[in-house]
């Protein structure tokens, strides 16, 4: 298991996660961590292996896709959280990047959104596509702003589809609330 | 009038209008320009004036905005139509940033999305302060992504707002096309 910390009960300490060590060296007194910090943590704990570190905007969205109690900035369980979500991320976006150039194709993008569960028409894809894609690849910066999104933005979609139908209905300001955090 | 451009009529010639200078140098062949050359365009044309220039991300947003028939690029008349939003936008933003350190506070970028003519509750507020600013500073480019995402999502919300009641159903794989693609 690559991750050992994983494995402990839920009365471990939070000492003892390795994991720890990374969110410390970063956060306040006050044990949490804010966007530009979180930067400074994924960077130093090398989760990014050879791609590019995490932009500050990716940062912010991460934090804000995890963000329960609206305080902008993350505690230790919510970056164990990220980091499992994050690795899953790393481990799709390898095996597309088959030559190792940190960049994968249009294509490659839309089999590994449908690799992550998602059922997506062609229309959804091209869109998702042609937002995140630099003359035609996708970096790794970019494809994980990507899945924080659509992970974000259909999680608050299925608490709105009541009738578990695929069909939400939005007020203006809380589909603005939703939207514009992510 | 600052940009004399738009008092022409409609028969005028592009060569004619000011702004094409800067269009024409960017755009290939086809007439059109994709966000990079935007990016590229954008800066050349110095409407950024002493902030820093756009960063492509943000471009991305602004050909997304205005690309009404799904081509990833713009062209000359969705040019001009930017130029003049992002004049607004850049004039409100200059009397906001009144000691011209090129970022404004987090209620000023509230102030800003009032006068805009947005009614937001407090909470939508907190969500858009929290997404754009950077230790509690919001910069040019981050207030016209804001804009840019602020201004697109309403409309869309319109369309679908038949009723005119403020509120607006959606299906998921339309609630992804609308949301991922800004």
């Amino acid at each position: 298991m690559a991750f050992p910390g994983y494995g402990a009960g839920p009365g471990a300490a939070p000492q003892q996660d390795p994991l720890y060590g990374y969110f410390s060296a970063v956060a306040g007194q006050d044990g949490q961590i804010s966007a530009d910090e979180l930067q400074r943590c994924l960077t130093q704990s090398g989760i990014a292996g050879s791609y590019q570190p995490f932009s500050l905007d990716t940062c912010r969205l991460m934090v804000n896709m995890l963000d329960r109690d609206m305080s902008c900035t993350m505690g230790f369980q919510e970056f164990k959280e990220l980091w499992q979500v994050l690795n899953g991320w790393r481990n799709t976006f390898v095996s597309f990047d088959r030559d190792g150039s940190g960049t994968v194709e249009d294509h490659e993008l839309q089999q590994a959104v449908t690799s992550m569960g998602y059922r997506l028409s062609p229309q959804a894809m091209t869109c998702i596509v042609k937002r995140y894609s630099t003359n035609g690849r996708i970096r790794f910066d970019d494809f994980v702003s990507c899945c924080v999104r659509l992970r974000a933005l259909t999680d608050q979609f299925r608490r709105r589809d009541t009738t578990q139908t695929g069909n939400a209905s939005f007020q203006y300001d809380d589909f603005i609330q939703v939207t514009m955090s992510i």
